[in-house]
């Protein structure tokens, strides 16, 4: 992780206009690697990986703030995040992973205040979203690819840092007479644990109601037994018996894992991202485009739109062994992490980009064959790897405040895990007929439904996007199940209800212009509103609630005086004053 | 409905400090009755009732705004709950509701905008939730009373007037060319439809999530048959084939009805309640009180508390004849008409307290009595309203944005509806013992689970609360189960988890008063996101994701510069001027 140079591509992030003066955001850029981490350590020890947080003090993202008593920036969590990636992917046989602290008696102290403090409140939102979408990934990797995560507590847990506890599957609490478990968020900075915490607290852990609330108001938190009895460790341990007990923990969840890769099975190295961004030389006219090999952004910031335009595959791999081969460089794992790379480095630089629209280039016919044998070979680790991992890329485009609409022409390859990305989007306008004016002209523009979106890559309320589409209509929803396997015509697609309109070459360019004009006069802030609650019809789900619901509320109190103001809880935290409250209730 | 003239009861209220100064705050009170009512008329034609919206432009709850259009505040819509309560209980006989507009070419333009324009924070956010509750009763009126709800829109209904169809059963727009329905709070408002429209759009309706992103982007609406095919209608109707349709539709709805009342059934009538309030001589020192029949709340400003004693039954009505004859006198309804308004009341006028401390007295069996004398009646036609009356106002205590402390003391009667007003509090707090003091020993605090706790009074999730207290923890809701009828003390009470705490008379004065202090200390904002977040465990229906999802992204929107700063949307709403947005995306 690094904050880069390229100022330029991010200048339409910049300080709040209201209230005091936050400190300018940095650019960030979410590449990374075990040997570039400053905060983790990963060490693998047959089945059982420990990653071990030692936060370097001086190594925050931005100035302004020291990261101390292993307390973290997105920095500190781009590192996680990259190390949750590569326990999938690189280590095959690692089925339990430990996570632990380098630190005495502190496990982490949560995401530091100061830096908080001085951040914008898109910033504050936006680095809430990455690390919830990081702990919702670590319980991903143990439901999904069979390695559990066993929180080893070797001192205090507060805030973020019991937060990350409560993403594993398991925690054992330190039992030396200091260290507790805790989320002082309400009582000391006025606002709510941002990383799931309360949701996972009752729904998760199914701690006491009334016990959450007496918890989550006790800023010196809980330890011991009381700990236990409450829920919120499964086991306290001595220190001289602690590492005996993780270690009988560790062997026990390798014991149960249902990971597939056998003793001998070798990883697949996450290579660099291959990512050159070019300057636009008029800025005012034209925008930057940024290139992945298989992938590129083109920005338009006088429209506010940035065109993600994913190039699909050539064909499917030879055979389960040449994907194993080929491994980084093969398509589906490819374009999965250009994809994901792309929604994280706009949705934290470039915030007056509020429109994306996703588009698609290649053969239809090879992304098809592509998904088939993903979805046919999907027993083999790697294969289960990369779709999982399509999963949670497409999951982070529902969670993306901003417009998404998928633009459906010729020459494009919506099948397989890219129609999920039309899907995820809040409108598919698909071209009837072709391009008159096209030089070389393709075919019309076609779609394809497949195992993809009836059930490999479900919502994180469980359904697919098809169900939730077609949410309590379950005549279309079966009439679009059926079409399965079928190319589908801007006529066919339309019948069955899987775009929102299908103009022709006549009305097309005109069409998307008004939309995308129309789009830009609207209120950011009720478009995210707006989008959130429409994206998330349907069943709801820990993951949802805290996407949906906790983020909601802590947006809320992000902007409320009491705590953002200059006498509010989290502008005051450690200066010696106490915040000075509107004690009216809203 | 009146604004009364108790403005030493609201002086807490006031207007907002931040930004322009919205109006002060009109003191409210719920009490009404189709006599009084200025912009509604009910009507009664045997089975079917029809409620007639004809808003009084000059009867506006405040000054300041005209409610032109059929568009209404907090007034008329506290008539529109009156109604909607009378129907259920006045008018056993009436078995469809036919609601309609008394205006030519406009059924309803929503929530006035000049009034939210002008109205503080709290008082949107608390508008909204009440609106959001009589919405929520219509459906509960269908569901459980067998009343359906006919929307006969005979002309435009956008915005809150939409919403409001949407909370009907059924939907039928007239089609003269020009009636539409509509959600303008994005495009024109810059905020989201406040009364449930994104979620009962797609979870209730089944309107496709893009079509809902179309519909609710485009400020002048949507008609004919393009609504029906979209889901947002369900018929529309020639105005000359109108009345025909309206009726038609009214009669399958009686002729489905599960309503149990027979055709010569009495009506049980909502005599006014008595509500005084004792101002305090030295407001600094003391608060006022407020006595109703069997309810009384006691306030102390300086602690920012409100404490609530319901006192129980006598015993249980002799039959259920007595029942009906007693009617509104009776205690079953009189209580909880008492808490309902005691609850409205301190929530509109009150925020300065913060901690509500809940406290019963009486006998313990009369109450149980009363309440096994309900459970065992519930086919009766009254005494199911009277239990879903109860249903429907400890699930306003659970969207109360106040701390809620249940108090369990010697002489007290905590079984039936009254334990579940207990099991809505964030904690418990129960006596172990006696109080050593008191001039006439009482015996020590006993509480009593029944079949009120068991499933009669379920949450909006549908969950029992005592299943949502013990979310995930099978076994010790079973325990608590098991124990339905026993009268509990503190140590059996604490042993089942029922109490947070049973401290004993050397501690209860001291513990108590440390945590009302502490809560007062806290931050309300997070105070009211944390209780919202750990009181909606367990699983959600679209009621909960109105208030948890839906209520938490619009009192962000609410507080962001693009819609409530001086150039935002809902100030510069009518002005000629358009908003001028920050269009960072957040």
């Amino acid at each position: 992780m690094s904050v880069t140079d390229e100022t330029q591509v991010a200048e339409t992030q910049g300080a709040e206009t209201q209230g005091a003066q936050p400190a300018p955001a940095p650019v960030v850029s979410f590449g990374t690697d075990p040997g570039r981490y400053r905060h983790w350590r990963l060490s693998v020890d047959g089945p059982v990986a420990t990653l071990t947080l030692d936060v370097a003090e001086d190594g925050g993202l931005a100035d302004g703030y020291e990261l101390k008593m292993n307390s973290y920036d997105l920095g500190v969590d781009i590192e996680l995040y990259d190390a949750v990636q590569r326990l999938r992917f690189e280590h095959p046989r690692v089925r339990a992973v430990v996570m632990t602290s380098g630190k005495e008696r502190m496990f982490c102290a949560g995401a530091n205040i100061r830096m908080l403090a001085q951040a914008t409140h898109a910033w504050k939102v936006n680095f809430c979203k990455f690390t919830n979408e990081t702990r919702n990934g670590i319980e991903d990797a143990s439901a999904h690819s069979g390695q559990a995560y066993i929180a080893a507590l070797n001192g205090t847990a507060a805030g973020g840092g019991y937060e990350l506890a409560l993403a594993c599957d398991e925690i054992v609490l330190v039992d030396d007479g200091s260290s507790a478990v805790a989320l002082p968020e309400v009582p000391l900075l006025g606002v709510l644990p941002g990383t799931g915490g309360l949701t996972r607290l009752v729904d998760k852990r199914g701690v006491r109601r009334d016990l959450a609330d007496v918890f989550a108001t006790t800023a010196e938190g809980i330890r011991g037994e009381k700990a236990v009895a409450w829920r919120l460790a499964d086991e306290t341990a001595k220190a001289r018996d602690f590492a005996a007990v993780i270690e009988r923990r560790a062997r026990a969840a390798v014991g149960r894992s249902a990971r597939t890769a056998d003793d001998g099975a070798a990883g697949v190295r996450l290579t660099p991202l291959r990512r050159d961004t070019e300057l636009a030389a008029d800025r005012d006219a034209e925008g930057d485009v940024t290139r992945y090999d298989h992938l590129r952004i083109e920005r338009d910031p006088a429209a506010g739109t940035a065109t993600i335009v994913i190039t699909g595959p050539a064909g499917p791999p030879g055979s389960v062994a040449a994907l194993h081969a080929e491994g980084a460089a093969a398509w589906p794992l490819a374009a999965v992490r250009e994809l994901d790379d792309a929604i994280l480095t706009l949705r934290a630089n470039e915030g007056g980009l509020g429109t994306w629209l996703l588009k698609t280039e290649g053969d239809l016919a090879a992304m098809a064959a592509t998904a088939g044998f993903l979805a046919a070979n999907r027993d083999d680790w790697l294969v289960n790897e990369i779709i999982q991992y399509w999963k949670r890329t497409v999951r982070r485009l529902d969670a993306t405040s901003r417009s998404l609409f998928a633009l459906i022409e010729p020459g494009s390859c919506w099948a397989g895990p890219l129609l999920e990305v039309a899907l995820a989007a809040d409108r598919q306008y698909m071209l009837d007929g072709q391009f008159e004016d096209a030089p070389v002209p393709a075919g019309p523009a076609r779609l394809r439904l497949d195992e993809f979106s009836l059930g490999l890559l479900p919502t994180s309320s469980g359904a697919t996007r098809l169900a939730v589409r077609f949410c309590g209509n379950e005549a279309d929803l079966r009439a679009a199940q059926k079409a399965a396997g079928e190319s589908l015509d801007a006529a066919g697609a339309a019948r069955l209800g899987l775009v929102t309109q299908a103009p022709d070459d006549l009305d097309w360019e005109d069409e998307l212009r008004l939309v995308i004009e129309e789009r830009a006069s609207f209120s950011p802030d009720a478009l995210t509103g707006m989008e959130a609650n429409l994206r998330f019809a349907g069943p709801e789900t820990a993951d949802t609630k805290i996407f949906g619901r906790l983020s909601a509320w802590q947006n809320w109190i992000f902007q409320r005086p009491n705590a953002a103001g200059p006498q509010g809880a989290l502008r005051r935290y450690g200066t010696g004053q106490r915040a000075d409250y509107d004690r009216r209730r809203v």
